[in-house]
This record gives C-alpha cells, structure tokens and sequence, in this order.
C-alpha cells in the first residue's frame, strides 16, 4: 500500500541561532505541529539575514516540498528581510497589505501610533495572504506554498495554532519508543531484522550515556497503528528473548 | 579594510530532530566552539537519515564554506549511514580504518568485545582522518573539510575538544548586548543610524514579551574591538537621548 506523504520545509532565518547566542525553539515546536497536521518536516535550513541565503534556501525547499514556512526576520527592523526575500523568491514586487496595515494601526492606537519601523510590518509579497496571530500586533504571511512566521517562539506558535487544520495532508506520523540499559552496538541487528519485518515502520535508535552507564531509546515510527503495535511488541518480545530488560514507553 | 572571514556549514543528521521528538543542542555548541576557532557558522541544514539528502547538503555545504561539519549517525545501527554518504560525496568507497579498529577493539575487551554492529563504527571513507574522543570508543572522521562528529552532545563536544586549535581560521567573533524595555519598531531607525556609522559592526536585534511588557536586547557583533566597544557607546547614549533606560549586558 504506498501512501501519499505530505512534506514541508522550514527555513530558520537568524544570525542568533547560527552565532549560538540563542538557543532555537521553533524547529522542535513546529516539527510536532506539523505532524499532528499529517504534514511532515523533512528538512531545515538555517541562514543568515542575507538575501541572497534566505531567496535560494525558500526557492530550493518549496520546489522540493509540499509547504515551507519561515520563522524570524519579519519584525521593524533594518535586518528583518524576509519579506522582501520571500518576494524576490517569487519575483514580485513588495506591497502595502491594507488590512496589515489595519491590524497594525488598530495595535498601535494605544502604544504611541504607527511610525516608519512599525509600517515595515505592513508589508508583504504581492499576492499574499495574511496569518493573524493574537499576541503581537504584526501578521504572518502566505504565500503561496510558503508561510511566513515570527521569530519569537510564542507568536510563531500563535500563527501555527491560527493555521491549524487549513494545511492538506496525510495521516499523521506515530510513534512508540522502547528503553533499555543495553548498548544500541548489542542489538544492532536485531533492530533492523524487526524493522524490516515490519512494512511502513521505522526504528531510530537513541543512545544515552547516564549515571556511567550506557543505554538507548527505540523510537518506531509509522502511519499505520496497527503496525506500529505489531513492530513495538516483536521489538519488546526480541529484547526480552535476548535477556535484555526493555522499558515500553522509553527510559 | 578588508578581512578574510572562514565559515563553516554544519549538516545535523537525525530524523530525531524533524520528528522534534529531540531538541538539538549540536548547532549552538559547534557554533559557540567555532567563535573560538575564529570560524563563523554559516549555514545549517537539518536532513533525515536519507542518503541522497545527506550527501547533497555535504557537497553544496563543503564547496560553499572552508568547513563542514555534520553530527550524527556515525554509531553501530543501520539507520547510521552518515560515512557512507560521505564516502560518496568524495566519490571514494569505504575502507576499515586499522586505527578506528583497534581502538573500539581496546575499548570494546571489557564490554563483550567487537560485533558487526560495532565495527561498523571502524568504517571511514577511504583516505579520512580520526578524530579521537575520551567518552566512548568510536572516534569521529576528518575526510578534506569535512568533520564527522557524533549526534550525542557530549561526544560531539569531546571530539570539538580534540579538535580545538587545528583549525585555521581568522579573529574571533566578539559580541556586546544591550538590553532595554523598549518595543523594537521604536528604535528601529536609531539601531540603523548606528549600524551604518560603525564600519564592521552589525546589530542585531532580540524582542522579547515577558511579565506582560516588551523589550529587546540588541547583540552588536564585530572581530574589532575599538570599533565594538565605539558602537555599544552610541548606541547607548542614543537611546538615552530618547529618554529610554538601557542596560549594558543585557536583560
């Protein structure tokens, strides 16, 4: 039975995450929200504020996949470019969106009005649509294929809770791990006899050093639940026959 | 006056982190560590345990940057398909290091000595390098620019240790942060005033939503430091010109 499987692309724009200086959250946080859309995250880039890397990273993610999104570098600042790099991706010209520029105006009627830097956040690529978010005044964007999002975790979060159930996909990706205080090196093939034996199932092997002993977590990974089950209790039933202590649920 | 910048591309092999099952900790250590080595980290790319991804994002990182880096995938299972994608990124086969061999055989004596799975953690692309590590007995691979290192943190940081001042690079990175409780479309044109008057700085700028109010930190990074510590001033005394309260290092 081959399944249609839904993928997307995420494109982390910030000199914070690549200078260390910030420890990102949005590719965790969007990983799990995408799966839970049946949509799956099959590759991240993470560039500088450059045009010229942020243009070619959107070009080549959205031809290969089925969605894009974006976070960071939409804020009022000179070095929030990616509007205009989303726009240069599609090769159209950057507009005024009247109801951004709504939004915004109605957000800042309280906190001193809009100037040259807040309006910034008005604009986006001809053609796109918005992504409304409640805790900040400034939008996302659509376009196209590629959403563009905030930086800032919690807002970007906001514009995903805003997309929920609106992306098509397939059905979302499950998962079962299993822990043992084995080294992964002991058990090698007997992960791959079960996963092969197991149509439509994955198992990633997660080593752990802890307390000054060695172990690893099996994470099996399928679309199908009833697989799933049947992969979980051979590979529970494998380590057991080999004198091995497995964990259901993963230690 | 113009100086050699050295980058580095780092490749962060592991379904792990596009499930978001696991929160990377590899990209900002290597970042940090690379600030040191007087590289800067370029770009970043996230790819499954999927060959072709794997040595796609290899080839067009290694021509791009000095340096390349990838964590993950080097252990003993057969979702560890990290030396084999590099072996074919240098179009070379993939060889038993005699070296590799004979350390995992030491380190392995106590522990139920060497299996398949773990000699296949003595595999490296023919004519590749050891990076030795203390903490467990695989060694990570130089092959040309290219870094293999492990995807559990602290291997990875143990094999960066090794490494530590083997490679040629240029003047660190120096950084100085200034935080303020200030919307950043505020300032927006201040930050830009300064950038722009200060050869070789570039401010970046961090807003952040805590206990109901706003702010921002602004991270202002250059390899001189006459000229850092001469933009941290202005800027300091230009949003105190504006009636803002600054605080140097940051909130």
């Amino acid at each position: 039975m081959s399944e249609r499987i839904w993928t997307a692309g995420l494109v982390v724009i910030g000199d914070e995450i690549l200078s260390g200086r910030t420890q990102d959250a949005n590719i965790a946080n969007s990983a799990k929200w995408l799966n839970v859309q049946g949509v799956r995250l099959a590759e991240v880039r993470i560039v500088a504020d450059l045009m010229d890397q942020i243009v070619s990273a959107v070009n080549a993610l959205r031809s290969a996949h089925d969605y894009v999104f974006t976070t960071g570098g939409i804020g009022p600042t000179h070095d929030d470019i990616t509007v205009d790099a989303v726009a240069q991706a599609f090769g159209v010209p950057v507009v005024i969106h009247p109801r951004a520029r709504a939004i915004l105006a109605d957000y800042y009627e309280s906190r001193g009005g809009l100037n040259e830097g807040r309006l910034r956040m008005a604009r986006v690529p001809k053609g796109a649509e918005l992504i409304e978010n409640a805790t900040s005044g400034a939008p996302g964007i659509r376009m196209g294929n590629v959403f563009v999002l905030a930086g800032v975790p919690r807002i970007a979060l906001n514009m995903m809770d805003a997309l929920s159930g609106t992306l098509e996909g397939g059905r979302p990706m499950l998962s079962h791990t299993i822990g043992c205080s084995v080294a992964e090196s002991e058990v090698a093939e007997l992960l791959l006899k079960v996963e092969r034996a197991h149509e439509g199932c994955q198992i990633g092997s997660y080593p752990f050093f802890r307390d000054g002993g060695v172990g690893a977590n099996f994470v099996i990974r399928s679309t199908d639940p009833h697989q799933l089950n049947l992969c979980a209790t051979a590979l529970m039933e494998g380590l057991k026959a080999h004198g091995w202590h497995p964990v259901d649920g993963g230690i």
